[in-house]
C-alpha cells in the first residue's frame, strides 16, 4: 500500500524533519510539500542536507483544494500555531487523516487557547474530534483516527518521564514540577536575536517561567493518567545545543516507594513500548540524536522523599515530526516503526 | 602594601583561574605555583593563554617549609577533595592566610564528610576555625580570617539564589529543590570518558542525582539564612559549554508573596552588593562569564504556589578562584573587588 | 541473501557507526562485534543510543577462529592502526570478505610506512592485493573484492574534491595544497588531554601540520587520478564539533579555466554517483551530518591564478564506516546503497 | 590624564567590547555611547553582561555636534562600512582623536572600494591623512594621530603571520594563500540566516570565496612589508565558535629556510611586542580568548618548498576594539598596553 503524502509547512524545521523522516519510509510517498515564504524554490537549496533525497522537490504554495487535486491519502501540517485551526477543516473529509503539528487540536478544553494562546478557538467543535497523538498513551484511540494533534515536544518528555508513576498512584498529581531544558531547534527556523549562534553558545538560561504553553498540555495528560486533576509547575531552559530536550521532574510519593520499585513500574509501561527504553542512571539527550527513542527512569530520595523522573528526547523527531508519522502509522494501520529511525546519531 | 601569594595545585583549572586573575590584581603578588603533576613544566606551556602574563613562570613541587622559605603571606590551596586536609595544617602560622578551593572546610558539621564524602575528617577540630569563604554571607568573620574555605561552585549558586528569601522567612526552609546545569569545567581539567567533547557536545543529561556532594554544604548554608534546619534535593546536570552555572530553584513561600515582593528583598540584599545584580528576567551564565557577577531573580506562581528562585555565575570565577580572592581581599584589609572582573566576555 | 557480519573492534567511533548503519541495512546481518576492553560488556552501556537496536548484545572477545566459528562472509576490521596487518591474514580465506578501516593497507608503496607511520609494515605482500575502498575511484577494482582498504576520512574528502579537476587535466598535479578541518570524532572515542570539552569548546587549531599521516594517502590517489606524480602539502585543523571534514584544497591550473567549465568536469564525474552532490557555493559539513552525502564545488580566481576545490563529508559516515559499507556493498554485488543514510541531520 | 571618550555606534559586538575594555582602562574615561536602533534603552538591558560596569549607562542618539557638546578628546566609531566616511569627517578637528573600527579608512587607493566595497569613497582625500591602527607596523607613524583606521580582524591575523617574513625577504610576495577560520561574532549582532545557532552550530563551511573584502587590506599590508607588489587569495571560513581566528598562510620561500631560521625571524620581531607570542607549534585561539595576545608561528616543509605561518587572535579584542584601543593608547601617548587583558580566559 503506498499512501499519498503532502506537507503543508514544510519549510520549518519540522518539516524538514517530516522529509528527512518520509525520504526512508517505505509506505509513505512525499507527494507535495508547501511553502508559502519559499515557494518556487528548491527543497535541496533551503536544506541541502536533502539534496540527494529531493534533488527535484520544489516548494509549492498553499492553496484551497490542493489536498484533493493531489488525491492525498495523508496530510502533515507544520504550520505555526494559531494558523493551523483555519486551514485543518478544509483539509478533513471522510478518506483522509490530517496530522496537525501546532498546538491547535491538542487541548481538549477550549478554555485554555484564550489563557495561554491568548486568542479563542475558532473551531472549537473540532477539538472533540482530534486525536492526541501519543501512541503511548492513546494508542487505540488512534487506530482510524482521522485528525491528530501531535504533541508538543516537552509535553511528549514530561508526560513519558510521570505517567506511568500517576497511572500506577504512585506518585501525587499536584506540586509536580517539570524543569526541563531544549536544544534550540525547538525555537524554529527564523533567525531571532534569542537564537543567534552568539546568543545561545557557552549560555544556559531559563525562559517562559510561569507561563510556557505547554504546561496546560502537560497537565492534561498527566490528569488522564491519573484519573484526577494534575498541576504542574513548568520551567523550560535553553541549552547550546541543536537538538534534544531532557526533562527532570520531581513529585510527592503517594505511599512508600523506592527507586527500583520506581523503574519497575516504568519497565511494565515501556518494555513493550517500542521505542522507550528504561535506564539505570540518568538518560542524556545525546543518545537520542535523530532517532525515534525516549530515554527514561525514576529515582525515589528517602532522605527528602521526593521522587525524580527524567526523560530524554530528540525534540524533532520524536518530539514532532516523529511522533507525528508514529501516529500517522498507527493511525493508518501501518507498522508503528515505519520509516522510523531507532538509532542515534552518536557521536 | 604587597601581599606574598603562593599557589598550591596550581596545575588545574582553579589554579589557572587563580593565575588569571592574580595577573591582574594590584595587592597580590605571585611568587610560587606548585603543581606536582607538572613540575618543571612552564606554567606557559600547559595554558598558552597565560603566556604573556607569565613568560618565565614553571610549576615548583610542593613540599614541606616552602611557604615559609617563600615567605608568603597568603596560600591558595586548589588540590583536590580530600588531600587538602593533610597539606592546610602544615601552612598555618599566625601571620599568613591559607585559603582552600577544596570542600576539606566548608562543612562545620564533621560527621557530614563520612555521609557525603566517603572518609573521616582528619583534622575536624579545623572546621572550627575555618570561615566559610562566602563575604555576602560572612562578611564579618572573614576580616582577619587565617583559614578560609572557598564555597562549591553550585554551592554559592544556589545560596545567593535563595539566602534572602529565606532570610526574610519568606519561603519555607525544607521541601526545597535546586535544579542545576553547569558548564564542563566544573569537573576539573583531567581527561575523563565523560568529559571528552565527543560525549558532552550536543548532549544534555543529569549526574549525581540524589547523592552529589554540594547537597550538605547548600544544606547549611540555607540553615544558617533561614535560622532553622533546611534541606535541599539537588539535582545537577551537564550542559555543553565550557563555564557557568545556573541554578534554579523552587521553594514553598511561607505567606502571600508576590513576583515583584521577592525583588525587593533580593534588592535590598544585593544593591549593596558589588558583584550581584538583581535581573527581571532569568539570568543567563553568558553575562557572568569570565567575571565575578552574579545575577539572581526570584518569580511568584500563584496558580502552583511555588517560588522560583534562579541565579547565575561563572563556575571558576565567583563559583571557585575569583570567590577565593574576594575572600582573601576582605581578610586582608583589600579593597574587596581588587583583582576581580567587574564584566562578563560577551559574546 | 542474507551477508553474515562480524566487526573486530567494535568498541571505537568506528565500530559504533558500523552498529548504527546495520541496524539498517537490508542485507548485512550482524552476527558478532569484538571489543576488547569492552568485552562482556553491553554494547547499550557504552553507546545507549544503540539500546533499542542492540538490547542484548555483548562485546565478545576477539580470539582466533572466531570468524569461522560464526561462520562469518564479511569481517569489518575497527582496529587501530599498525594492528590490523597483524588480524587480517588470519582472516583471508577464498569465500570472506574483510574490509580493514586502518590505514594498514591503504598504501600499495611499502616503503611509506616506515616513512610516514613509524614501522615496517609486517605483510607488504598484501598490499598488492587490497583494493583502495573508494567506488568513486575503484568501482570496477571492487566488485569480488576480499581484501579492502576503506581510506582516510580527510582522504576521501580531499580525494573527491580534486580528482576529476586533476583525471581532466585541469590543474597541476604538485604544488597542491589541502587545508582542511574535521570534528573531533575523528580522534577517536579514547579520552585525552586534546580532545576534552574545555580543550576543544571555543578552540580553532592545526595539528599534524608537514606530518600528517592522511598526506601520502592523498598524494597516491592523486597520482591515480592525474597520471603522474602528485604532490600535497595537507593541513589539518581541529573544529569544535563532533562531526564533519571540510577540505579547501588549492591547485594551479594547467590552462585557462573558469568556475563555470570546473563545474561541468565535477558534473560530468559525479552526476552519476549515487552520493556526491556539486554544490554552486561552498559545502557546509553540516549538510552531509549522519549521511553518506559528499558535497563539492570549485571555483577559478581569475585574480590570482588559483582553482580552489572544496569538498565536505561526515567522517565516521562516507568518511569511515558509510565508506566501509558502500565499498563492501560493491564488492558484494548488493545494490551500493543498501544501508546508506541519504539525508543529513538537520538541524 | 584623564581621556574623555565617546563611542558612537556603540550597541555592536565591537561596541560593547570596546565597553568592555573601557570598563578597565586606567586613562580612558567613557562619556558617551550611542547606537540609534537602542536610543534610550539602558546598555545592561541590551548586554546584561556590562551589569556591573555600566549600571545606569543609556544608549544615546547621534547627532551633529555630540562630540562637541561632550568635549570627547577621543572617539571610537564602530558604524557599519561605508557609513563611518559620512560622519568621521564631522568629527574630526585639532585637538580630537578618531578611531574608526569600519573599513572606510583602511585603503590607501581610492579605487580599490568601488571594487571590493562596490562603492566609491565620499572623501578619498582624507584616507591620506589617515594611519593604519596597527602598532606592530606603524607605531611611529600613530604617535599623535587624529585619524585612526583599525584593521580589519581577519587582516591583523594574516599580517602578523606573515609580515615579518616578507620583511626578511623570507618568502615571495605573490602567490600567498591566507585560509583562515573565524567565529560568529565576526558577522555582527543582527541575527541573519547563516548566523543562527542551528544554523552554525556542527558546521564549518567557507564563504566569500575569492572575493572577501579583506583581501586587499592583506595585500596592502603585505606589500608594505615586502616593499614590493603582495598579492594574496584569501579563503575564510566559518567555524561553531563565538570568537577568535585562526590564519594558516602559504607562501614561497625566497631561498633555503627552515622551521628555525623562520622562528628566529619571527622571535627577532615579536620579542619586543608586549602582546605578539612565538609559539613552537601551532597557535590555538582559545588561548587568546577575551585577550589581546596574539600567537604566531611558522613552518617550513623541504618536502613540498612551501613555508606556513599560522597566528591567532581574538577576533573582538586584539582584532577589533582591543586593537583600536592599542592604536589610540599609541597615539595619545599613553601605556600602549594600558586597559588591555593580557590573559585569555581558559577554558
Amino acid at each position: 500500500m503506498t499512501v499519498r503524502v503532502g506537507i503543508i509547512g514544510a519549510s520549518g524545521f519540522t518539516g524538514a524533519e517530516l522529509l528527512r523522516l518520509l525520504a526512508g519510509h517505505p509506505d509513505l510517498e512525499l507527494v507535495v510539500a508547501t511553502g508559502d515564504s519559499q515557494a518556487g524554490n528548491r527543497v535541496a537549496d533551503l536544506y541541502p542536507s536533502l539534496a540527494v533525497a529531493y534533488p527535484d522537490l520544489v516548494f509549492a504554495e498553499n492553496r484551497a483544494g490542493l489536498a484533493d487535486d493531489h488525491e492525498l491519502d495523508l496530510v502533515f501540517c507544520g504550520l505555526p500555531h494559531g494558523t493551523s485551526q483555519a486551514i485543518v477543516p478544509g483539509l478533513l473529509d471522510g478518506r483522509r487523516t490530517v496530522v496537525d503539528l501546532a498546538a491547535d487540536f491538542r487541548l481538549k478544553d477550549a478554555s485554555l487557547y484564550p489563557q495561554w494562546y491568548g486568542e479563542e478557538h475558532t473551531v472549537p467543535e473540532l477539538l472533540a474530534d482530534s486525536v492526541y497523538g501519543l501512541p503511548e498513551l492513546f494508542r487505540e484511540e488512534l487506530v482510524g483516527a482521522k485528525l491528530i494533534a501531535t504533541p508538543g515536544c516537552y509535553v511528549t518528555t514530561a508526560t513519558l518521564a510521570l505517567a506511568p508513576l500517576l497511572a500506577a498512584g504512585l506518585v501525587e498529581p499536584t506540586g509536580i514540577i517539570v524543569d526541563a531544558a531544549s536544544g534550540v531547534s525547538g525555537a524554529g527556523r527564523a533567525p531571532k536575536a534569542t537564537t543567534t549562534f552568539n546568543a545561545v553558545d557557552e549560555d544556559f538560561t531559563a525562559y517562559g517561567v510561569l507561563d510556557h504553553r505547554h504546561t496546560p498540555e502537560i497537565e492534561q495528560n498527566l490528569t488522564h493518567a491519573a484519573g484526577e486533576p494534575a498541576q504542574v509547575l513548568f520551567t523550560p531552559h535553553l541549552a547550546p545545543m541543536n537538538r534534544g530536550i531532557l526533562a527532570t521532574c520531581y513529585a510527592r510519593p503517594t505511599r512508600a516507594v523506592t527507586t527500583e520499585s520506581l523503574r519497575v513500574t516504568l519497565h511494565d509501561a515501556y518494555d513493550p513500548e517500542p521505542f522507550v527504553v528504561v535506564r539505570e542512571s540518568s538518560p542524556s539527550t545525546k543518545a537520542t540524536l535523530g532517532s525515534q527513542q525516549v530515554h527514561v527512569t525514576a529515582f525515589a530520595d528517602e532522605r527528602t522523599g521526593w521522587v525524580v523522573a527524567i526523560a530524554a528526547l530528540d525534540n524533532l523527531t520524536k518530539g514532532a515530526s516523529g511522533g507525528a508519522i508514529q501516529a500517522a502509522n498507527v493511525a493508518l494501520g501501518l507498522d508503528e516503526t515505519a520509516g522510523l529511525p531507532l538509532v542515534g546519531l552518536y557521536p
